[in-house]
């Protein structure tokens, strides 16, 4: 079934790729472990600046291990908040992407599942803080309250 | 200097709670194991039944144990995808709380820092993918590429 | 402690305020049947242009009568909706003022309690229709299914 | 025409449900008086225990008659609050379902555009006093303003 | 490639378009420079009341030299801020429209690529700031300092 | 009256600034050329890593002549998306700091003014695109149409 959705650029194809943009696209399969540059990267890289900037944010927030970073969370956990932030705003691409990749890291459906009923029930209470314009708690720090 | 934030409606103390409320308060308690009710669930208050609904779905998201569920997620990870989804909707109140959830389950603000990254991040590339409108991959799907 | 909310530019008062601007201001008093000009209006003046324009759409949208047209909806109804979007945007000043018209109009806390509960379902149902990016559903259209 | 957008996980159908699903499905066609199930519950259906959670709560708020409870609020005035915040966050699914629902209650394409000319409204005024950051209005009350 | 999109009412044809909406037509063709109605009007059309008022807001914002305005920020400013705020919002038929919106203006790919980069950067940064509920600067006003 | 904002992690003052975070701190004031660090990057401090992550983002982006870059877009007109950004997000913060830079480059009041009136106009029509889920324009291609 045919996707409705057209870039508003053209992608950069592998021919069309001058030696900067085929870096990244080398580098993004190297260090994602994929097969394909997929269209995120081939729309980006219209600016070799940009696909280099926002490339190398990404590299190293999502793959600490291949700039020695060590990350305080673990690979699963970032895809997670990867995919509540995408469903929060509604990207319908990054969903698709994200979701991918949680199932390619092994989670179940039924993972999927809790990650959106978490997502789900925080964007509920969200809207409720809002519309009550509740005030922060403050909270006890009396000895004994921990 | 103006006014701060003031909740619209009137929380219900514990003075002014009714049996099906208070209930409610005790539950809040026990079940996170904290020594007062937060404003959020006070304010809810309002409408009994509201808070009934909203706290026995969060109590089953969030607090699977206490009603004999088991989760694919840890706590941690739960109160991380809240704190990513308050950030995402800027929810003042919400980031607060989930903040010190997260800081009572023992997360530096190194990981703090790395939550809110990855937060920052997808919020940037979920701009990206639709303010270009980016076509979903279609991923190969011959063997060997997994 | 730190400022509260201050705007970025500064109000026209009824003494600063040039004849169009004094002009509007005096139709909003009417128009609103209160006493006082709101901060949003005062704001908007530093372009008279601008008050004058979101002032008439607002004028035209929200009270009607005032234009001589007949909306299909209520005047609760209406100042549900603000409230409703209000919150799902987050925004304090609007779900302040909102929520004082609907005071006004007589909703008790209880009916504010149900509006929020309405807004907190769905904005927790939006977030799992995108996050699982659910196909729209083809309805039965055979006879008798109505 | 087909649709583009293929959800993430498998809907479960009819031939799939186990009991507790089944029972849910059958519970929502008798509530909403329809002869189909949405999509949107068949794949919540991937994790029951969020199937049971997410309807117990849809039913409560939006069908309160069926659990007993008497709503302020008509059952009109809360699927235009639905399709407020669903366009309001640009949920297609979402804005689809809720406008359907809106006209077999028997709103016209004229109230249909009267719900989105107020919602649209809001998220334009929302938008200016975020972007000038408005300070609250602190209400006259002295006797007399009522 | 067909659209997957579907309006949820019907927009109105030239032919079925009374006089009122035929003349917003016509304006909405000579004061853009088009010769087609874009969608958006046709299914606004369907409230000649809503049509007129927001017709009349776009045209004198967007184009001022129609209403004999003179604004500040020239048209490809202002177009850029259309797309910044659709990409935010992640409006699909607004990016389309506002970025054709953009090529027609002259701006390049690159041009493009800038706009997003900017917009991105700053979808970004907001949740990094409302994610660590971050204080306002409180600047320095000492003389000298500027 | 209640707590302001209050960043949920400490900011880090010059006197804790390990030495890769003063470094930043002191690009920070040479390419903004401003006196003092915002509040911002004292709290993103917090993690190294990510401070200069963001930071050389931003300069990259938004001061291209300190990376040696061309920009399509001029200074003004970043930060005019940055506020657009931000008025849609409603992050307080960043409207704040924003729209001070907006004033620096010499913006005055009415400029500020149509900034918003843009963003707003858009944040509208984005509802109402959505709300009423608008198919994209098939764009005339006949030569002549241009």
């Amino acid at each position: 079934m045919p996707a409705a959705r057209v870039a508003t650029v053209n992608p950069v194809s592998d021919e069309a790729a001058p030696p900067r943009v085929a870096a990244v696209f080398a580098d993004i399969k190297a260090t994602k472990k994929i097969a394909f540059v997929p269209n995120f990267w081939r729309v980006l890289a219209v600016s070799p600046d940009q696909l280099e900037l926002v490339w190398g944010r990404l590299k190293a927030v999502m793959h600490p291990e291949a700039v020695g970073r060590v990350s305080p969370l673990d690979a699963l956990t970032r895809e997670i908040i990867a995919v509540a932030v995408s469903a929060t705003n509604g990207c319908a691409y990054c969903v698709n992407s994200h979701t991918a990749a949680l199932q390619k890291l092994g989670l179940t459906d039924e993972g999927i599942a809790e990650v959106l009923a978490v997502t789900s029930l925080f964007n509920s209470t969200n809207a409720l803080a809002e519309g009550y314009q509740i005030e922060p708690d403050v909270r006890p720090t009396t000895p004994g309250e921990g």
